[in-house]
């Protein structure tokens, strides 16, 4: 037996007890007279003592010359600190040990096994196994399985069945890359690995089972952008018989149970916004409004007044900064500087000063008057003391733009409190997307997606202005969630297809599976999928998705502690039929 | 809505409320002045009723046109049925519809959705999503969901945390066939898919998790034999700071757990058997213990007595089938041509009949007086009216021809019953196997198996008389679980891989991030893996994995729903750096 207790529990009740503990070597002092060890484990530390008086000398030497990171097995009895630490549970006892064994060695690891370490990311990575002793990433993936626990324990309450889709199937050019897997077994053939579970959860709304859910992996072969990973994790839910009514209710549910449970936060009903007025009021279709600044439209009270750049504009919009009216003309300047960035992309930003004695102070007062800029103030809702910035142009680009900087600001001010949660629904988004390098429309969701009752016709005439029964649940400026209510006949999804720009061979091709499936009874169905990196993540009250995950990839896909990918052995390329083709 | 209730829960409680209910129609029948229509979900069968005196004459014919697994709604009030229906839980209501409202029709369906179908495997597979709406397979369905919400309430109760590892890793030449992802974005690399997360388990050890699992899918590229499947899923677990003796009661605690949760059945302590013994006694590592008919060893009491074919051979083992002293001799025969077909490999069979009046009667009568035969029964446990079925030969051979025969009897005579579950565990395995072709060891486990304590050295002199600390949980003559205590110290990892024929520099190319990782303070460790198909499976009382499986794939790996593996395009080939090299 290695331990009878683990290293976060012993207590004043168990003073007198003899305990064996096993763990690390966080720290050691020496004091001559006394050597003090705190031995760690995934629980706790707790303060080992050898003292002259009390620990034979061998075994004093040998405590003594233990190293950070040596595994050891002590055995002694638990006895009451003399200067006791009141931050640690275990701060009123100490073990004086009796025995100690060696359980292996450590070298020296290559950076501190602290909270606050002196190891970068990239060194960090390569020792992850040592990166997860640290209490932060050790605690973000106990949290994460947590959240799954909970996630799973009140899906399960609500009847939904987990059922496990494969993993080996099949390739279809829709939507990102996939990752391919030769099929050893059948010549110069290829699995590819889900982008999603869609197609098969959708087989399952056929099959009967009528309420489902999966905690799966998904692979998407994307070049990587920053937090992006090529391997993710879905929750990934589907319902028969529901309106897009009874799936926001459903996961509604369950978010709020996550927020109970995990942050013992209640929530009232979640606002629902259209996709519509998100970009109206702030640009973006995932706002934060933890915070307000909503975006005020100026159009109609900042043109025609002799601005051209305002005139020339699609649109003109501005939002209120609280408490920034007091910026400096050097801090005014940063932040145009900042717009500026290439990132951001603006050309330049018109400010108002709302000064605490109700005048205005601009960086356009040769065009605009107090009166004008007093209807600015009431657009975008500033008060005296708050900083009115103003961008324009194109109006999506411009749009996105201020979101940027509605962003940053409520950064800078603080407004966006991590342990404050603001979920939100948005609905009725587009159908379609345009993209305007192919002039090609895509499925904003995906191609299973149904529109809006009556609007199938509209495809043909105006295809940028159908609607889908699509809705994203956003938790402070993520989207932690998306989904829609899919078509269930093949009509509709040949009709879909073919806007889409499969030829009707195509389509066969890569989904007559669904299609015939389709004709096979049906059910109305629809559902949703959660990233649960990223809720982990923000629930958590970080946004970075790597420290929730154990053993991450880096930026260009490597596991760098592993140096995975990596080269195979010719014979296993030539037993798949494969031969590499280098652009030398 | 689509519904106010299911298809299930209407009760007489229910009745005179107008309820919604929507389904597949499951049969209808029409006896002219009233048709009946079974209406069906995942929750049960409902009966609707449409007659001449309450129903519209529009409303009937409508209801007369519906095809069967048509979807529809129906709204109407719950009535108490004339003639009621013992046999399901609905039967004693049924709904007088007032509206009907189909939602898809179907075409008539290739196989009828009934518990007892007409389909065979090949059309249920391709039409998968029909043959989930079948009882039998939707029930195994939620069948597994619910083990593995018990396997992870448990564990987690119990303090192990589930972390995901990751899809994309490196492949290892060790074991069988890795599948393998090419890498876009590192060219000429690849990802390996894990055959299990083996090392990564190791590494959360080193990490300090402690107490780790996983429901997770792993990938072997194996030529299929019936019923395995390329893609399956494991309850994968490891804990630091461990004996065996931890490991067994930990997981012992989980098969217990199962066993009352999910079947009602109190076990008491697992038996444990070595696995020398379990070869001796039943000639198999996995033996089914829900009967006897253990081997009872006859060399000593058949040989020299002038019989020359057990004179020559190494083993003489029979086993006494219970009450089969009454077989003709033409079941006889049949027996003996079962022994000699290819599959099991005997040359011929040996049999003594233990009459009921205490007399023997032997295939050797000329060689063996009534004493002999009453040694051989004695040495076989027969008992008047059992029938002694003796083989002979190489001993490993005989065992295993043996084991195959008890089984087969087991079998005819019912013994191996599906609502009886015999757990044991199997202990110190073999280290090493030899390879008969090759005449190289392999790990029998996996190279990261801990020899016994003190036999390392015997790996130099008599490598297949090491054993190691690993073991396997068998339930009614299936491995469910097997495991071990792993090596944790750099030398003897080193030592292991040498014996298995690694040189340092493929050992370090291979697993150096493992060996790298057992230098920062590893401590001990062990784990276990479940296959969570067959466990399934078997608490499901079956042994066929495919029916608990959602979409599982054939013999040649192909999944004849999709049509996958399937070819990709030239352009993708491109993007991976790969073509195709098919010999002509």
């Amino acid at each position: 037996m290695y331990r009878s207790h683990n290293c976060g529990e012993l207590r004043e009740s168990h003073i007198n007890e003899v305990v064996t503990l096993s763990g690390w070597v966080q720290k050691t002092r020496d004091k001559g007279f006394v050597v003090w060890i705190d031995l760690r484990d995934r629980y706790g530390i707790t303060q080992l003592i050898f003292d002259e008086e009390r620990t034979s000398h061998e075994l004093l030497e040998r405590a003594r010359s233990l190293g950070r990171e040596f595994v050891i097995q002590v055995k002694g009895k638990v006895i009451e600190r003399t200067s006791k630490n009141s931050k640690i549970p275990t701060g009123n006892i100490e073990v004086l040990v009796a025995e100690l064994n060696v359980l292996n060695s450590s070298k020296t690891p290559p950076f501190t096994i602290e909270d606050q370490t002196d190891g970068g990311e990239e060194l960090r990575m390569k020792y992850r196994y040592l990166d997860i002793r640290r209490n932060p990433v050790k605690n973000n993936l106990i949290f994460r399985s947590k959240v799954t626990m909970e996630v799973r324990n009140y899906l399960s309450q609500q009847g939904f069945i987990e059922v496990e889709t494969p993993y080996l199937i099949k390739s279809t050019p829709e939507g990102a890359r996939d990752f391919v897997v030769p099929s050893r077994m059948n010549e110069g053939q290829f699995y590819a690995l889900p982008q999603s579970p869609q197609t098969f959860k959708q087989l399952l709304m056929i099959g009967g089972m009528d309420k489902y859910f999966q905690i799966v992996k998904c692979f998407r072969d994307e070049d990587l952008r920053a937090d992006r990973q090529p391997e993710f994790t879905q929750i990934d839910c589907e319902m028969a018989f529901v309106e897009q009514e009874n799936i926001l209710n459903a996961f509604e549910g369950l978010t709020r149970h996550l927020l109970k449970e995990i942050k013992g936060i209640e929530t009232a009903t979640f606002p629902r916004m259209t996709y519509d007025e998100a970009m109206a009021k702030y640009g973006n279709d995932k706002p934060d409004i933890r915070f307000g600044m909503e975006f005020g439209e100026l159009n109609h009270v900042a043109q025609n007044k002799g601005f051209n750049v305002f005139n020339a504009a699609e649109l003109v919009v501005g939002i209120a900064v609280p408490g920034a009216a007091t910026y400096t003309r050097k801090e005014i300047d940063a932040l145009v500087d900042w717009v500026r960035r290439p990132q951001i992309g603006a050309k330049g930003m018109v400010y108002v000063k709302c000064n605490e004695d109700g005048t205005f102070k601009s960086s356009v007062d040769k065009f605009y008057d107090q009166e004008d800029l007093a209807n600015w103030a009431k657009a975008t809702g500033a008060k005296a003391g708050d900083l009115i910035c103003v961008l324009s142009g194109d109006a999506n680009q411009t749009r996105g733009q201020l979101s940027a900087l509605r962003m940053e600001m409520a950064e800078r001010l603080g407004l966006r409190k991590s342990d404050e949660f603001a979920p939100l629904w948005i609905v009725d988004f587009p159908l379609l997307e345009l993209d305007e390098e192919t002039g090609r429309y895509h499925a904003m969701h995906h191609p299973f997606t149904s529109p809006k009752p009556g609007q199938l016709e509209l495809l043909e005439t105006d295809p940028g202005a159908v609607r889908a029964n699509a809705y994203d649940l956003v938790l402070n400026g993520n989207e932690i969630g998306g989904g829609s209510i899919r078509i269930h006949d093949k009509e509709t999804q040949s009709t879909m297809f073919k806007h889409l720009g499969f030829t009707p061979e195509e389509a066969k091709a890569q989904f007559g599976f669904l299609m015939d499936a389709f004709q096979y009874g049906a059910p109305p169905h629809g559902g949703i999928a959660f990233g649960l990196d990223r809720l982990v993540a923000i629930l958590g009250g970080q946004e970075t998705i790597r420290d929730f995950i154990a053993f991450p990839k880096n930026n260009s896909g490597r596991d760098v502690m592993i140096d995975a990918p990596a080269p195979i052995d010719e014979e296993q390329l030539k037993e798949l039929n494969l031969k590499l083709d280098i652009p030398s």
